[in-house]
């Protein structure tokens, strides 16, 4: 240990000299200069707490791994180990500073994550903080590992987190649409093809179709999230493996696979590996479908919603707050269009994913830091996106059901029905005089006695025209 | 000359060997070989005279300033300049056939022109196609030029013509929703925030709207426009100027300002303006901003026409097809949707165009062939439809003047109107009864005493509701 | 049939009146109104044989169904076949006239497709062109269909076709890149991260990762083909199946999958089918996946082979073509410059199917022509970029044995093998002596008796370097 | 005032309902709504001090417009600028707590602004927050206002001080590279164009390109700001200024532009100017050019930088930390690549402003929330990148002078510069010679008789070959 010049710091040393850190933190000379260098966004690290856990127990693997291959003794490992416990527990993680945007491939996250765990290890061994000749950030917590193996490993393992937390507030909408589209199914109304009237159809069916949509993209986003679990633990500097004992790879795996109970592989290939952002750039693409998704079906919400009075008025969205501050009992769709933003900003994040994945260079990309912070906003923020249309929006719908049954009966699509009967010229010509003169289809077909009142009725049923059971539509 | 092995194809020799072009071909062995190596897209640049015409232009003005410096004889000077000219009246274009999307910061764009150019000027000199030893593609076509200043040169002339043909078409789209603005002046109708009913407003301010829109982007595309006179002709390779004589900047900028009607600028800064593709990028995000207006604003044609019974049914789009193969009489409104697919795609493109721009590298962006293609993509297909939204679609847009103005008397919006009369507080009042019984504002106030009826009617004009001059609800 | 006015022409109708097609012209009056609403790029469906091919086989294959259910009479259904068969053949492609980028959810390809192949039949019939009372390409030709599944389905068929030429060009490229990982496995070269020299590999890792990325991307492409098996057909107008008759959505698959040997499938929710747009959103993604790597991989072959004297120099790409206009002997890696470009072009594309995507609303998605559009040219640039940059650049690579040996021997990376045995700190310190000195790490590290010469020796093989098996390096 | 159930509450009433707000906060019902509705990122706006003091500089104004008007109370409009200023000059901005990403085009950043200023005001007045009686948010603070004004207004002004300050970070990091350029005037190099050797030029020119180009984009960033400057304020709900009093906008105006100290104007036609998003993309367009360029430049410094003995060498950036966990004595250039990252970010955000703006309905966009704080993140980072790149990185820049020279000397690119001297073809003759051989341009040319010594020793000066002022190159 350096001497420290004051009881309120203590002196570390690293390539460009001699540094002062204060004696109470947990972080040390690395990461203090991380900290001036990156003063980007003022957004430490510590806001994924899935990201700080995942350091934790990649660490804890590591440090279990050395101690099984005799090159770490049983002391620094046990003391490793249960300073990584107490972080996955919760604890320290504000002692990581460094920004989440950041030079370095991610070595100021893993070189913050190394300080905080030697000092809290060392204050389990009854040493002070800095004590590195005991136990050292480099040589003994990562001991065997690089940044660029480290690091990768732990933002998948983090992301693995993140996207399971989104299938589940996924799953919670999707029933929310599922609970309507059961609510609605005797609710028939027109379906409209680029906002023409067209056929009828049911609500129920129109909600529906916003279930399967997230159920869909929910299988999606579970194989992009299968693709991560490939890792590249024991690859270090650039996937040769070099310094890494034999054997490490496998044994680290195995423990870290335990401590996370997730299914993880090593990569079959890890020069490969550790250069490449594919999977990344695959999952942002899949978050990127499901926020086009979402934002579609939030488009659709506003439009069905729209009025009250000079609008489609076919659904009611519940009030959630007063939606203007000049008029009075407006009420917005707020929370669809919430949604919408969040899923512009997926979009845009998944566009610096792409510049930053592409911007890799031979064996490593430096980016990945730009890359898991917005990979992360993308997943938290669909997130909660998620479970705000469902808790707060989906389930308080009501449907305008006197609106929506007599658009069709008014309507002019009801034409194509009779199409395959009337033949398509005599239907276009039904249907011109129907919209000349404001009458019905029906009424004009049985008036030019096209066809005979009782099949013109069976083929107006609910039931026919949408495929569904329902009943008979006045005519 | 080489020898030919046959009377159908001409040798011809490069840094790599020798090679037979056909005899009648007016390309050469550069261009040979840049068709075998780029078959990528199977569309040669003259898709694109403007291209090809500014390169005839710059080898026109470089070869009467190397005449005016003395470095090139009179005669071959007045052969290339002749040559040049017969490209820029149309001739020869189909002679120019290397891919559009090509390697190589545009080198064989700029050698395909120097092999036509010098092939023609052969002819014109009474010589053989491929006779290089009286006049060269390289030593002489292209002399004190380097594909690195002549084709940024060029693909910037073309760019200025492809933009001011953009500029007349969005006057015309402009000047058609000009005229809808004077002809719905009269017809009131109810605005919109957040699709729902705000307050009152014409149809006229409306379209108004859509007009000072195409205005003020005109504007900035004319701004942009603007950038890009400022060439770097004279830099050859890196902006050093090395192998150009003293002046020929200076001579060569002045002769293609002349022959092409532009007040073109030479660079301050040679190297940077070499190497620096800001003025592309500037230019592709207005074309963006254009983009995303015009969507935006046939969003809303396609918004107010919906229906025709179960939508909006404010305005009627005229019928230019019919809309469906399956439902008779079905209309859509296509020509507002092949804009908006325009505008994403000029969207797509300015992203080509980013990472085109990112990827340049130390003193040259090798990547400008496909930073003009896109540019050039953007520029006509946004041409195309402002035409056609303006001629095939806005002049034959009619308003639905009873439907609007009965969704203004039937409104729940008007008791914004009585806001600063009544107090935010008892509007909201009236607001909620009047949505929850269906009954008007209007009637609501009166029955409560709220409002004297002639200071009510006073309140209900069009002229005060919208600001503009107008007549008064019924009330 | 209408009478003609001149025997140049034929009348035909529909819903906006009468019009004249040339009579020659198996396309008719739909198609005539399609080419002048959209006259927005000039280029024609035609430029997508597999479209054409597609649409040919989704009009047989109904024509196939309805006749087994009884809708059709065998004569017309005969007749329609035998037309779509030649058209499969190759035959009429130039009939399909309408533009690629067009309004109405692909309708105008739809009924350009309805008249070619009715008017074909109406011919082998023995009938004119034209006579529709005898065939009609409404009524008979798109009997039982909607453009809202005959152009869905239709494209996802091209999509596949398209899809399966990629993969086969991304195993040629792959198989190029494999076998210069065998034949540069014993090259030693430095390992680089974030571009600083960092330990040692062999050039046949290198060139392994960018086969086995191609690997991987495979996997993923063909899952996202795999995706589009799932078609529409049957839907009819928005997906309850409305004028499909009983069983005509599983006999239409029937027929379809067996005339074009592909494995498809009905989606289990026709309503939500028609709408979504998630299954072209996810492949284009994968699509953006291998261009951003296929872009990296570029991006290091450029900087590999940079020099020929002040860069990297560590590879030769084989010249295919003068590099420059002026400077001699100037060869430039043309081939890897095309292929970033058609990557920035996908990324555009992607972008361009993301609002395409985002912007469909309720039963449909209006943007269809431009999302396969923007998906098609993605497919086939990537094709010909996959093929011409194995044929023209990979297999032509060359090493640069020598050199690359050197930069190891002369290196400071050397430190890092050394690092376990020495510590961080004291490999840090000779590290810097190096830097400083220019002095090899060994040998300062055998000056200062840190290792035995045998031991260091040993150290320092390729084998214990790069993991691989391989020989001494000089020290 | 509503009595409270318990002393540490106030409750409050809305269009909702009645609700409970803490005692001790100034924000109340509306916000406490929005908090709840809004539970996205987490990040409150008071993230953006330029916002929270922009709102409070237009409710000042409006308040002074008002009382200027007669229609606010002298005591009460003192008591509003008086807790405006409070607020402007840094106080209560821990109460602005709605989400940064809301819906409802600002609402509830408006909302949340008039209930602070309102309860400020009353405390002011010598009452209690919550007694609204006395001073109402809406009523009062919000007089002859609505969110449809107030926030557009607000963000622009926010923006414009925003902008300002990255201007300035940027003319810090201009005049760094400037004085390199000065520096590094007399060192020479290859140029290189497509990574390879080309001709020669300048160190100092080189670096003068990064000065000029962040000098032109200064000037495009200026332009833009120029344009954000053009208000809504008295547009009130969808530009007809329903509501406003005749004179307020201007009356407004005045106040604002002498309190904000800009030469704010009003839009000429509001109705426009409250739905158009046309120069926030702009703006975001231009953030877009500066950060490519920017991205390429840092891309050149990494490249430049790159070795210390297996790249470029050509220069060194300052160390600023050590750069690997692995790999002793390793220096990354980190900052560069932290301002890639930022970079990439920029280019992400530009994305989700073209998303939003596209998005935009009829009178309004509702989606102004995001375009705000993709515009704020874009703009807060790129000045942190600016200063970052300039201070630690560009300043502490050496060059490695005897590399670069010996670069120039050794270089094939000499044969360019005797082009003009030998002709194309001899010259690229020798260029093959020199570079099968491994001697020297000079050499070869001389060996040859090609020119005679003292010619040749003229054709290599610096001065000849950059276009410089400089010494002679050993040949």
């Amino acid at each position: 240990m350096i001497p420290s010049p004051s009881p309120s710091v203590r002196r570390e040393h690293d390539l460009l000299g001699d540094r002062d850190v204060p004696a109470e933190a947990y972080w040390g000379v690395h990461t203090l200069r991380a900290r001036e260098n990156f003063a980007i966004t003022g957004v430490p690290i510590s806001v994924y707490p899935l990201l700080i856990d995942a350091l934790a127990g990649v660490k804890e693997a590591a440090a279990l791994a050395n101690e099984e291959l005799g090159l770490l003794p049983a002391e620094k490992a046990r003391a490793i180990v249960a300073a990584c416990r107490e972080i996955r527990g919760g604890a320290l993680h504000e002692e990581f500073v460094v920004d989440v945007v950041q030079g370095g491939a991610g070595t100021s996250t893993n070189m913050n994550a190394n300080e905080v765990v030697a000092n809290r290890a060392l204050e389990l061994m009854g040493r002070e903080k800095g004590d590195y000749a005991a136990l050292h950030p480099n040589e003994d917590v990562n001991l065997g590992q690089s940044t660029n193996d480290v690091y990768p490993t732990a933002i998948r393992i983090a992301a693995i987190g993140a996207g399971r937390e989104l299938l589940r507030a996924m799953a919670v909408l999707q029933d929310a649409f599922a609970e309507k589209a059961v609510e609605f199914g005797g609710v028939v109304k027109m379906g409209r093809t680029q906002l023409q009237d067209a056929v009828p159809m049911t609500l129920g069916q129109e909600f529906s179709t916003y279930a399967v949509m997230l159920e869909e993209d929910r299988g999606r986003l579970a194989e992009a999230i299968e693709l991560i679990h490939e890792i590249n633990l024991g690859a270090t500097a650039i996937g040769t493996g070099l310094n890494a004992a034999p054997g490490y790879a496998e044994t680290a795996r195995r423990h870290l696979a335990g401590l996370t109970g997730l299914p993880l592989v090593t990569s079959a290939n890890l020069v490969e590996a550790t250069q490449d952002c594919g999977a990344f750039v695959q999952l942002s693409g899949v978050l990127k479908r499901i926020a086009v998704k979402l934002s579609k079906t939030c488009n659709d919400l506003r439009l069905l919603s729209s009025g009250p009075r000079a609008g489609f008025g076919e659904i009611n969205l519940p009030p959630v707050q007063a939606g203007s501050s000049i008029m009075p009992g407006k009420v917005n769709p707020v929370i669809p269009e919430v949604v919408n933003q969040v899923a512009f900003e997926v979009i845009g994040n998944d566009m610096t994913i792409t510049m930053a994945a592409e911007g890799g260079q031979l064996q490593l990309n430096a980016f990945e830091p730009v890359i898991f912070h917005a990979l992360s906003k993308s997943m938290t923020s669909l997130r909660a996106a998620c479970l705000t249309l469902a808790e707060r929006c989906v389930t308080g719908i009501t449907a305008n059901v006197e609106t929506l049954r007599a658009s069709v009966e008014n309507s002019i699509g009801l034409a194509t029905a009779l199409n395959p009967h009337l033949g398509y010229t005599a239907a276009t010509a039904i249907a011109k005089e129907a919209l000349a003169t404001g009458r019905s289809v029906a009424e004009l077909t049985l008036e030019k006695g096209l066809l005979p009142p009782d099949r013109l009725a069976e083929l107006l049923t609910t039931e026919y025209l949408t495929g569904t059971t329902g009943g008979v539509l006045e005519v």
